[in-house]
């Protein structure tokens, strides 16, 4: 499997659990942050070791095949808009458009943040990945006997395939679901999963697994 | 476990499979359909082979503990205004507001069916469930050696618990997933199911399950 440079936006749990998981597999990962010579982002990346290096958001993308968008969903458009010309890379959107008090989704059923991250890129292959479980899991998916599944969708098939390792890497079985408007279903997914963790106060030990027969 | 009395409002697939199930394990079941005499009734009826009884939607929920409402969308608040009071019953909700072409929900994040059915009936005891896997599977639901969960919620719960009969009989592990309002959750889970089932044509030989550690 060819190694990857990707430029992971955010050094936040998400951000920084796939940026740790991707370059123990080898791939190239850089941090793109706001301001990486911030006293915040230095702490967020020496976390990892030093193996893993940051960059602004323009830097990071520019030299990237694939950028990850761990931020926020309020800090999303301004971070993809920092990137500048994404045309042609591929996208990979880990966000949920949550509420502030996690109480729902800002947006939702007629629409998706993936959708709307892809209309702010035009050109640009945008896949919905990452987003379905707690980022405690990434590296750590397995439930005794079963791994955890990572679902994602896209509506480019090449895409979808280039980034079957990036999914493996972080210890989940992929799961394609279609086109990226079923983003829609994945982000409702995911704030169900997060309102088992926190609201109900569950943890971040439960996962969902599509069976097949 | 205390056998029920149960009105299944609406006899096609849901409706019909749910029945069935039920009545297999000892539960006494009637249709509520608009009009029971009419020749689509008695077929949808007679298919069951005469293990339940039709009535009118008003004579079945006013002898009924569990009120089922398995109808389309846009047939259920006429079909839960013909069923009179339904105030202190238990009404599992399982339906899913697809839009007419498949290709979404009608409504949704900032609201669900089973909230809005909730605000048609004050004082009656909403639960959303069987509406994340299809019909097919009720009764069916093994994959190998695991069992497809039968996701519900709703806000009361003692109804929660005395429902848990009613989705072990249709052969699916119960999870409960908290509070009527993650039906939001739920329905978009299904919108993805149909979506996997119908549009990209996988059948209907997958379930969700949630894994737990």
């Amino acid at each position: 499997m060819a190694k990857l440079s990707i430029a992971v936006l955010g050094a936040g749990n998400v951000g920084g659990a796939l940026a740790h998981v991707w370059s123990v597999a080898g791939h190239s990962v850089t941090f793109g942050l706001p301001d990486p010579q911030s006293e915040k982002s230095r702490a967020a990346v020496s976390k990892l070791g030093g193996q893993v290096r940051a960059a602004s958001n323009k830097d990071a993308a520019s030299s990237a095949q694939v950028v990850a968008l761990c931020v926020p969903w309020l800090a999303a458009e301004a971070a993809i808009r920092q990137c500048g010309n994404l045309s042609g890379k591929i996208l990979v959107d880990c966000t949920n458009p949550l509420k502030p008090d996690l109480q729902g989704l800002a947006i939702g059923a007629t629409t998706s943040a993936a959708e709307q991250v892809a209309s702010w890129v035009p050109g640009t292959k945008v896949i919905k990945a990452f987003n379905t479980i707690g980022a405690a899991n990434f590296g750590k998916a397995q439930f005794g006997s079963q791994r955890a599944d990572g679902f994602y969708c896209g509506d480019d098939a090449a895409a979808k395939t280039s980034i079957l390792e990036l999914i493996d890497a972080a210890g989940l079985a992929p799961v394609d679901v279609g086109p990226l408007r079923n983003a829609r279903c994945l982000e409702a997914m995911a704030m169900l999963w997060i309102d088992m963790a926190v609201n109900q106060k569950q943890g971040s030990n439960h996962a969902f697994k599509l069976l097949r027969r």
